[in-house]
């Protein structure tokens, strides 16, 4: 098969159920669908018989054809490393004789972004939001309630757990909640050092988030995130109401406690009294994201969510790609897309950065990726994962590079500069301006966010089954019932139209979101 | 006054309330003991008369002498830092005419630790703790919830909440609590790095810790910190029931959840199965902290506690004094009280180590401390503070320097190298395996610990007042009410051994300690 054209060897389509799922046709590998004992002879696509050397897990890549010692293995049309032990047709490819190549590097000049091709365009192209005054449009409507330091996370979170417990809900139902926004941060950074400006950047993005319709902002007191300076970084919409307090001058934790309860119910009333309404796609701003990736990922959730992402982007919405080492060693297929040669630069200048970042801690290097979990799924190097990645980008044109939890100015398809993990990614992402996450996952990731709902996309139909309390979409049909990339992409634009217009997602059901609020922790801890 | 025989200059010392407290009579400044205005004219100790040249606020340094640019200004009998404009008598003493020097280094030949001098010991010389397989002795009896990974945390803290809230804790009287242990961790570590090791030392710490008696250990399932490996680092107590598993192996959130609850639920009886018993004070393990300093930090709470921590000392109990960036510039005093030349060694490397640290951060540098909080209380430089800092410990001998959340091995008194941010170093402390905390505050902290409990020290009469929710102990009076340092320093002893035996405190009450678990992030995130 290949990926462009959406069209698998599928084990549903007609006659006995295929082996292998090859990705394209000049490709040395391809992906056992099943486990494959050594000694199992198989039919290629091209016809040819192959006798599998080893047992080969489902999910990991057989060899189709002979590859010697320092030669290139290929899979989903590009290179994915080289050879360091002799491979034969048949044999298991994985760590045992494959490894990660220095890639060339990029230049700015190749960025040729070219605009999306013709793309059939859905009927429905509204959701219900929330318009805000600044012109924004929310997917939800909270009370944050949030601590400029950890060390008045406990009164944070006892206000919102009172707050929710207390029927506040029931009583304005147009309020979706009381988010506890609270961290491990706010003291102890190094003055001159990153960690500060990073965690009041992330704070002032949430603060002001078009999902938030009113904020309780509480320091201890003595925090080096001192709460004028803060309050002085973020741009509140005139009708959001603020209360900020810090525990010491309140004279202690039951009094704050108390005094941020009544600052909440005091701005219920005000924060409830919005209406949905409809507006065009193009006001949507998605966040694109992936955790526990499988060799799936790259073949069935990651592309269908490329193709939504251009769904959004025809019609002028915004969709933003991040976890920056998870494209490292697959960048060029970014920088050619890019739209002019300054944003191609950033992205690149992004890139050298993390080089200095993960060498500084104890000589650690970028490919430290994919994690154990990847491993056992099949993925063996950073470069077939990074490939894999990108696909939940589509195919539009790089518009801007974000730094970490910056507002996303630029319409159509972006790139925020973030961590691959989870929540951290996640909260770069909400925090510039993000009012839902598209989530990809193949081993099965358990995340949600608050204030901007997580929908999490499931590769394979197994996993759905396993995690059904968890998964929002199957993406597992493209392979399991030989659906195609595009109709599936279709199901996840009319899904995160839904949750827009309010639909709760798995996460929230279950509810995630108060943990999952992870500002970088960037630089030292004094 | 000489804090070394506590003799203070007391307000309530029978003539009219004194405006300044002198600490030793070579220094070059006084403390205000209330607001002074300029033009106001006072006596000092040795009779004369100074004219107040500026406002100079309650707790701030008044100059004694003139002192010329470039020249030292001494407090506590020490250089803590030179004059940076002309100073005369009378004048306020702070940022705007006084900074830190660059101090000469120490020589680990300088470790002359001698034993503590003859103390009157006090008769009561036992606490009612809980003996454990190992010999250890806990204070507290708990279960457990512990994530490998922060996208287990929701997991565990439902877990926790919901366990608490079922009425568990009143069915088995034995059992202090059940306390989730998440953080914001565990998988995008540099794979070279030294993030990884420590969270892992961090999460054995606690697993093993003598307050543990049930563990239930929840991972995702594919994070950076397998299980396997987390679970091999740590050397359970044969009594102790574990149960391990991930959210992915269960089938999602919802089982997971369920699946924790009645682990907990089926270990209850056995953890619960415990008697405190008359032990000696040589079993404690105490962290020595302090957070949210001011100008009377130095004076009242911190030589009580070195006071409290010798009577333990001497009775061949442990306390851990840490915090390494706030005794950066004093760390010659302990140096010269190391209990041999490799001690003093190791302290010196740690310094160094902290030097490199900081600056790799944009250039940052170790004077980073005081914190706003700490200069609007009146100190001025690291160096000021530092000596203030020191004074918790007492003068017992340093037997040795443990890294950030390694066992403390060593009897009497000894060293952590943590961070100075609260929750970070006390996390350490406990990691280590003290069993409680003394934390000395001036500002007003609100922290609270669990499994291990945190007693808090208020540096004045008035801050007692106005946090008397979160206050466990006034050290004020040493100041308001003119008593001893000794005296002050066996009520916290006292104080100590209540708490060991079970007595709350105020933090523990307020439900302080599932947010104050927060291992020290140091390496790069990915
Ligand atoms: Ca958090
Ligand atoms: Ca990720
Ligand atoms: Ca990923
Ligand atoms: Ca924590
Ligand atoms: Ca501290």
């Amino acid at each position: 098969m290949n990926t462009a054209t959406g069209q698998p060897l599928s084990p549903a389509a007609g006659h006995s159920p295929a082996a292998l799922h090859v990705l394209d046709h000049d490709d040395t590998v391809a992906i056992a669908l099943r486990d494959l004992p050594a000694g199992k002879r198989i039919s290629t696509p091209d016809g040819r018989i192959l006798v599998i050397t080893g047992d080969v897990p489902q999910g990991h890549k057989v060899a189709l054809a002979d590859v010697s010692v320092g030669s290139v293995v290929r899979k989903y049309a590009h290179v994915i490393g080289v050879a360091t032990a002799p491979i034969t047709a048949g044999d298991h490819v994985h760590s045992h004789n494959l490894a990660f190549s220095a890639h060339e590097g990029s230049s700015a000049d190749d960025a040729a972004g070219e605009p999306l091709g013709p793309l059939e365009l859905p009927d429905r192209r509204t959701f219900l939001g929330i318009r805000r005054s600044d012109g924004s449009v929310g997917t939800r409507n909270f009370i944050a309630v949030l601590s400029s330091v950890n060390c008045s996370a406990t009164v944070c979170r006892t206000i919102a757990a009172r707050a929710e417990a207390s029927g506040l809900l029931d009583e304005f139902p147009g309020l979706d909640g009381v988010v506890a926004l609270t961290h491990d941060q706010g003291c102890g950074h190094v003055a001159q050092g990153q960690g500060l400006a990073m965690l009041r950047r992330t704070l002032a993005g949430y603060a002001q988030h078009p999902n938030i319709g009113g904020v309780v902002m509480i320091g201890l007191g003595c925090q080096m995130n001192q709460m004028e300076h803060l309050l002085e970084g973020i741009t509140f919409r005139p009708e959001v109401p603020v209360v900020s307090f810090t525990v010491q001058e309140q004279g202690g934790t039951k009094r704050a406690i108390a005094r941020g309860l009544e600052a909440v119910r005091e701005m219920a009333p005000t924060v409830t009294d919005v209406t949905r309404v409809e507006v065009p796609v193009s006001e949507l701003v998605v966040g694109l994201n992936c955790g526990g990736s499988d060799a799936w990922s790259a073949v069935t959730a990651n592309p269908a969510l490329g193709h939504a992402s251009d769904l959004i982007v025809a019609q002028g919405g915004r969709t933003v790609l991040a976890e920056t080492p998870e494209i490292y060693g697959a960048e060029d297929l970014l920088v050619r897309r890019a739209a002019s040669p300054a944003v191609a630069r950033d992205l690149l200048d992004v890139i050298g950065w993390w080089e200095e970042y993960t060498a500084a801690d104890g000589g650690g290097s970028m490919d430290n990726n994919p994690s154990p979990g990847n491993k056992a799924g099949g993925i063996t190097t950073i470069l077939e994962k990074s490939l894999g990645s990108v696909a939940k980008g589509g195919h539009a044109p790089l518009m801007a590079v974000h730094r970490y939890a910056e507002p996303i100015s630029a319409r159509g398809f972006s790139f925020m500069d973030t961590p691959g993990y989870d929540p951290v990614s996640v909260t770069g992402l909400i925090a510039g301006g993000c009012t839902m996450v598209c989530f990809t996952t193949g081993r099965g990731s358990a995340i949600g966010t608050r204030p901007a709902p997580t929908l999490k996309l499931s590769t394979t139909s197994d996993l759905f089954r396993r995690m059904g309390d968890d998964m929002d979409l199957d993406c597992g049909s493209i392979v399991e019932q030989g659906r195609s990339i595009e109709s599936v992409g279709l199901d996840i634009y009319h899904r995160i139209l839904d949750v827009a217009s309010g639909t709760p997602t798995k996460s929230e059901e279950l509810g995630y979101g108060d943990n999952e609020f992870v500002p970088w922790h960037v630089g030292a801890v004094t």
